[in-house]
């Protein structure tokens, strides 16, 4: 049980604690098989029987050492009304695109326990499901990756409509970057409250901002819903974990933050990270999702790679959380997975 | 005329030179007229008169320090007999991928003179034109970023098949880049033969790989063609600029990689890109192109910090180009370009 939560607070482990982004998905046949039953993606998040179905599927198959919420950063917008769809290979659609004064002055900040108590009602479920075997992982999005999908109204290439706002209208971006914040602090304290025992802020488009503009509209309003958090549970505090995908030349204001742990992609070296932040901080990461593609024998040796980096930075050698760099892939072969949590076994 | 070569020297200059990845293209309505006449995109590479006049375009209406060849990274692959295509809207597009190891061991390298001879004959008519009042900057994608094209035979979001190739069969995939590297070296030693005064190198995607990928797989195939130019023209050596883009966290390696400027995207701040790797390159960057969609204060606001940043890090006050970090994005305003450019002048 408190193998992942004790490295998360950089205690000493008896192993590398393992877990994966997306870990309940499509690359999953079980998964796939109660996404068809669902009908759509947003069906399967909002049935709470559904949703801790599949977040228990990955831990049936493999050694992993937590359980993640099965459910979508995108839940906070769906709730303020701007009519989320999942259109079959394009990624997340917005009805309602949130781009001028009124429309983000009248967004409701909803209450967690009403629109989005189908969360609340799954991690109550799940955490029933696991009965004090493996922690439960909370996550919401980071704001500014929220609103990317708010104001862009789909996935884009190059921001430009937000990044416009960001630079012509920065007080009104903020606004909107506020109210995000602000529901996420709700969102997040009622999951606390049902039971999550770690939560990560995906941070999946942070690193599209040059250095001054991540600080101010992205990590900001990560700092502010950290410290709103209602972390202390029986005497002991829920850790955080930052991740900002493209953001491993920022870690050390990452890791100054106040988050726990902070999640790397796989273009950072981890022992690297190490040694350039010291021993503030927990360390997730950081396996190339495409390296599962390859042979056993490749797979092996880059998670090798890995956990020697890491232990030869020679700073700090609990604190390791493996994981992919980003979520699995869905055609990610299963085999892989098993090789892969095998290989992190074997070598930590 | 000196300007932008001397600056790549690090010699000293009288002003910060400035010009602009695409600075030739869609947000000039003289171009999309071009564009137009020529009836798609690979014609207009095809027809040195017309690829020379946009070539010209951006230099008449905005004082910039060097004109760029107008082509594209994918003519080599396309001499190579791939079908390139260009669907308006989705990008470019290979009728004939190449994925396996008899396509790979079949494919031809062309030669210059003859397959690629409409940019030879474009090089020699800017030449002409410019009659020695600015350089002309020849170019060609790294072969890493030519074979992610070659084999996933279109734009990628994760890179999926050329990642599975580099994973499962590396001595293939290192086959195919030695190849491109080959045709890449007899394609810029024609454009260097045809009078072209610097070269950049653009590694569009080397930064989706790790560290040990990233040197392995793309930075070696750069240096392999830098060391194979025949540079020295008249005494002098014609500098190459290596751009990858996400190539932040790994300048140590491409500065010492033998080139003479570095390419910076807008996530690395340039002052400390230039106390990291000390005086050893030119910095060339890195305004985010999305700020040209900013009010004029801020774009000049935007150019102050880049300039402050890079002449505050103390180390080497020559040795900066001015540029955007990613092409102009083809919705920038003109007046845009203009506010710009002046700021450079006015801080620089």
């Amino acid at each position: 049980m408190t193998c992942f939560i004790d490295a998360l607070r950089r205690l000493p482990t008896n192993k590398t604690p393992v877990w994966l982004m997306r870990q309940a998905g499509r690359y999953l046949p079980e998964y796939r098989e109660v996404r068809a039953k669902a009908g759509n993606f947003m069906t399967l998040c909002k049935t709470p029987e559904l949703a801790c179905e599949v977040t228990l599927q990955p831990l049936k198959r493999f050694d992993l050492d937590a359980a993640i919420l099965f459910s979508d950063i995108l839940v906070i917008p769906d709730a303020m009304g701007l009519g989320l769809s999942f259109a079959e290979g394009e990624g997340p659609q917005f009805a309602n695109p949130v781009r001028d004064a009124k429309t983000i002055a009248e967004l409701i900040i909803p209450n967690p326990q009403k629109s989005l108590s189908y969360v609340i009602d799954t991690i109550r479920l799940i955490i029933r499901e696991l009965n004090g075997r493996l922690p439960l992982i909370g996550f919401a999005g980071s704001p500014w990756t929220v609103a990317t999908y708010m104001v862009e109204g789909r996935s884009t290439k190059n921001f430009s409509i937000i990044k416009k706002m960001m630079y012509r209208e920065p007080a009104l971006l903020k606004q909107l970057l506020d109210k995000i914040a602000q529901a996420t602090i709700l969102y997040l304290n009622a999951q606390i409250e049902a039971g999550v025992q770690a939560i990560q802020l995906f941070d999946t488009w942070g690193g599209v901002l040059n250095e001054s503009c991540y600080r101010e509209f992205s990590l900001y309003y990560m700092e502010t819903i950290l410290q709103q958090l209602k972390r202390e549970v029986n005497g002991k505090t829920i850790p955080v974990i930052f991740f900002t995908k493209g953001g491993g030349q920022w870690l050390d204001v990452i890791a100054n933050s106040g988050c726990d742990a902070v999640g790397l992609d796989w273009m950072t070296d981890i022992g690297e990270a190490r040694q350039r932040i010291g021993n503030k901080v927990a360390l997730q990461g950081n396996l190339d999702p495409s390296v599962l593609y390859a042979e056993p024998a490749q797979i092996r040796q880059q998670v090798k790679a890995i956990i020697a980096s890491y232990r030869d930075a020679g700073i700090d050698k609990t604190g390791h959380i493996f994981n992919l760099g980003h979520g699995i892939y869905p055609d990610t072969p299963i085999e892989s997975v098993e090789v892969m949590i095998e290989a992190v076994r074997e070598f930590s």
